[in-house]
């Protein structure tokens, strides 16, 4: 049985690098559905394709996760495979696979890809989704190479982490940070719900919002439809965590907010006080 | 027999949404074909999605088709699912789906999706193209569901149509507008040219292009071959409407057009006349 | 058996064109693997689709080429399907498959697709992608028509050639183009490693770089990490040939080089005298 392969990347849709690893993964596993997660990550950001994977893992079908985001190709970083619960992992080693890896709950076994026969040769080492990642998840999708074929195995310890910024309790709130921007502005903070629950702050609160030296109140609903078209919101978005949202607008605009912005979500000293 | 999905949206492809969709309909029906359309129809415009599936549907694979441009996600529109000679439709009940639905001769039934077994729960109220539509759509495409399973039938007069502009009859021609700026810059016209034949005005003609407050005359031609490189021609485009074009140009610069831009079409004065 | 098609074009992903394209391929071609290799060529530039091929054609599987780069639509200009060892070709008579099909050893047989029942009727001339190539591929694929099929058989001699510039020897080097600026800003030349060791410039090589007025000294390393970050390289790159890289930059800043420009490569006169 031929798993499916869901291929994210930093390619870009202008090149031809994407149909060529799709070409690729066509000739060594006819067989395989190939979903594309996105190839607009931004050039080489592996925080952000990072953070797209643990978005997306629950929702894709179980099989090979192929992220080749890749700023260290033609240095000492190695090419990883790795075994888990899910399915099978491949990517650099430079932490872009290890949080998915670690919502999946961990690795059984990873490898570093370096067995020749995996690999198409080539003339130059600088696409290395072509001639190591794609030829590896292909071989794993169809089953013709164990994860073993594709290299030696590797101390997990030695496997590059991403250290994701967690959100602190500050005052009456927490302090975190904006971890997505999406297309329509809409910002996730890494704010849990959770979290803001222990300060009283809950769907139905106002709540302040610290941005920069700025400070905005923003009511807490559970839909778009609660507020006025133009108007901002706080809400629990499809990841499960708490967002800063305009009703047909942007809140990156309105709050001039980026990836990886400071951002503060407390409860407001005159309503949780009382006198 | 699985059917093939068909799936347009605004969603972009710089974020994972379109990819996580795909992820849904490879879980829950992993034969099926599926189609992308285009993901780049201008944020939230229901217009822009309704007219590319009106001349989208006749060539593409009777099936399902899927259609998220969902403005309204997280107010109380409904979420659709409609059968028809052609297929299933799924998408928002804002019109988006309405004239290609009567294209293809109506629906013999429509339901809204509620029945929370066809939804994947979910935090959120924001990304129903994961959760409620590409679930319902996926159903579909197996026969895991009937369209009777996902929730209950609407009154067909309760849903939202969608109002198309027409042209209509002024002095010599007809008074339209453009309908759709495609990237190389060609602009359709929401005029027949049958419109245009009972002034007299066909293939062959100079015709008198009246935009804003200008005037031109254009060619009529059959192809781009029969004006110069750089020329303005009339034609009927690919979808069977009166088109504005440049060889080798773009018409939406050298006439300043836009989506919803006025347009009036006329025989030339002088010509139309024998004295 | 049905055979892969590999589909590429200038269409970009904002219209519907490429979908459509999709749709009409899988009403004929049921069973055939789809794969995009991109669709972001510049519009009309036939030079940069060709090249992409003459880059991918080894990696694709053996198949359909549907290749849509087409300016000259709605002129005199042919359909074209060829035959090959590799597989089928389709696409206009304006060079784009001239490069790929000689890469592949030439074509058996070349005919003019102009069979009306291999075509799509239509009510215009402007979409011979979803009306004339985009059927021929599928029927290739599926078998339901050989190429004989399609229409008349051409005289090879007939079919449009692109000429693509070779570099030349110039004093210690040789004088080139640059033939590709990807995403990234790197930049691969038409010159071959091959013809630089005639001069004695091999990798190790401090190479004399010249563009416009200027000339630069930049070492020729075999990997990025051989220099340090934002720093210059000539490398041999993916396709084998030899490339201006930056590493984690872009070389088409640093260098002010675009698809054509003039690019040569010469020995540094101290370095190449042994005194």
């Amino acid at each position: 049985m031929t798993l499916p392969i869901t291929f994210l990347s930093d390619f870009g849709r202008a090149d031809e690098f994407v149909g060529v690893v799709h070409g690729v993964l066509a000739k060594l596993a006819p067989e395989a559905r190939v979903i594309d997660l996105t190839h607009e990550i931004p050039h080489g950001s592996i925080r952000s394709a990072a953070l797209a994977l643990t978005r997306s893992i629950q929702y894709l079908p179980e099989g090979v996760l192929l992220a080749v985001v890749d700023p260290g190709v033609g240095t000492e970083r190695r090419a990883l495979a790795a075994e888990t619960a899910w399915g099978f992992f491949v990517g650099p080693d430079n932490g872009v696979l290890s949080p998915a890896v670690a919502m999946v709950g961990g690795a059984f076994k990873i490898v570093s890809i370096e067995n020749p026969e995996a690999r198409i040769p080539s003339p130059g080492q600088t696409f290395h989704g072509r001639d190591v990642f794609g030829p590896a998840a292909a071989l794993l999708s169809t089953g013709e190479a164990s994860i073993e074929d594709l290299g030696p195995a590797l101390d997990p310890n030695t496997v590059m982490p991403l250290l994701l910024p967690l959100p602190e309790p500050v005052g009456s709130g927490m302090a975190g940070e904006v971890w997505w921007v999406d297309q329509f502005g809409n910002c996730q903070t890494n704010i849990d719900p959770e979290a803001l629950a222990e300060f009283g702050i809950r769907p139905g609160s106002a709540v302040v919002v610290k941005v920069g030296g700025n400070t905005f109140e923003v009511d807490w609903v559970t839909a778009y439809g609660d507020v006025e078209e133009g108007d901002p919101l706080l809400h629990v978005d499809s990841s499960g965590l708490v967002a800063l949202a305009v009703r047909s607008g942007s809140a990156a605009s309105m709050f001039n907010l980026a990836d990886g912005t400071a951002v503060t979500l407390a409860g407001p000293a005159a309503r949780t006080t009382t006198p």
